[in-house]
């Protein structure tokens, strides 16, 4: 079988679809502003992201039960804030705050690319988010998923295999059946360990200016483009 | 609160979103005539939807594992031609044909009326489907899903209340924020227990010219509505 003929494409989310470090700083200025507060917004950005997979291998490593990504980034947020100086939020405006994951905008060349690729291939998200928060973000930013595949499936978070076979099954498709593109190397790896197709999306700037990681593909991924039009196009879409 | 205020709304599907018996007449006899096969097809689809709630109860009673949706209409499928005196059929003959309930067309007011509807709420599916049967159900009938929410989130089927609480779990919200519709009573019963609002839509013709059964509603549901388009409109979509 050839790479084209996954029947679906899973997208990792975070930083691959959508500009996350953009939109929480926005929210962040925005809720600095509403609540009359300075501080070094980007970099409280940068540290709360910091917090996002040591948050969910303490899931992954069985240190606590399952709890979705949208209460780990409620609980990141508080602590992230304490650090930097920020107490004393009422429960609520902490709740709404840490909903700015839901209200990520898209990369400029996403809903384009994935409507593309729709035609010749079924779209899903294949995500540590929970349903609820990537049900939310498909209607801020129009993504135009076939299926939203999210956490609650395994019960665990990437990179942990379960995540990948327990997605695969649900859709009824063998691995090789469904390609995953990312924006991360280390994705990949997981993915391709458990027999699924890859694309490496190379988003250079998704950790800001100075981004460090992921610039490069780790490994010979089925496809390595610079967006998701170029992966349409690659599909004949 | 009143109803309309609603965050979501989660639709049965089969007979309620689509008419699963006009297609599937349609799927038999196609297969009768490439097979050069003649026998009752209207028969036949009735008797083979009739093995729909004895199949989900094995599962619902823990008689049998769960198993998806797709695998009991395959199963169910091969008892029934056999006894209209088919058999000696390929496995993959049978299983293309058992796929049929991927591919049934939607009721001509679920359309227009959804993408209303999607205007005031998010609308999703709350079916005993699998994901991978409600995902190529939604391409083949365009429906405009923002969530597609199927049995395996409980690995029950409905009438369990365990697929109403598990779907609304995943959704991050209270029971009495989601409402469901559903062209069956029995459905907006076990939903109402649990909490949730409830629509009933009137399909009269569901079961063919002579339906005897939920042509009125059975309770005083918080809508009853003709169709998803009169459901939109008490949405004021």
């Amino acid at each position: 079988m050839a790479v084209r003929d996954a029947r679906v494409v899973l997208f990792d989310v975070f930083g691959t679809v959508v500009d996350w470090r953009t939109s929480i700083i926005r929210a962040l200025g925005e809720f600095g502003r509403s609540s009359g507060l300075a501080a070094d917004w980007d970099q409280i950005a940068d540290d709360w992201r910091g917090q996002y997979k040591p948050s969910m291998d303490q899931v992954r490593l069985g240190e606590r039960e399952w709890v979705p990504l949208d209460t780990l980034n409620r609980e990141s947020l508080e602590r992230v804030l304490a650090v930097h100086g920020i107490t004393h939020r009422s429960d609520d405006e902490l709740t709404a705050l840490a909903r700015a994951w839901r209200h990520l905008d898209a990369w400029p060349d996403a809903r384009g690319g994935l409507d593309r690729l729709r035609s010749q291939v079924r779209v899903g998200t294949l995500s540590n988010g929970n349903t609820a928060l990537l049900t939310e973000m498909a209607r801020w930013a129009a993504l135009p998923w076939d299926v939203i595949l999210g956490a609650e499936n395994a019960r665990t978070y990437k990179p942990d295999p379960q995540m990948y076979l327990a997605n695969v099954a649900l859709l009824g498709l063998r691995t090789d059946e469904v390609l995953l593109a990312a924006a991360h190397n280390d994705d990949l790896e997981a993915a391709r360990a458990c027999g699924l197709r890859t694309a490496f999306i190379r988003r250079p700037t998704e950790w800001g200016p100075h981004q460090a990681i992921d610039l490069e593909p780790s490994d010979d991924w089925d496809f390595t483009v610079e967006s998701i039009e170029e992966l349409a196009d690659a599909f004949g879409a």
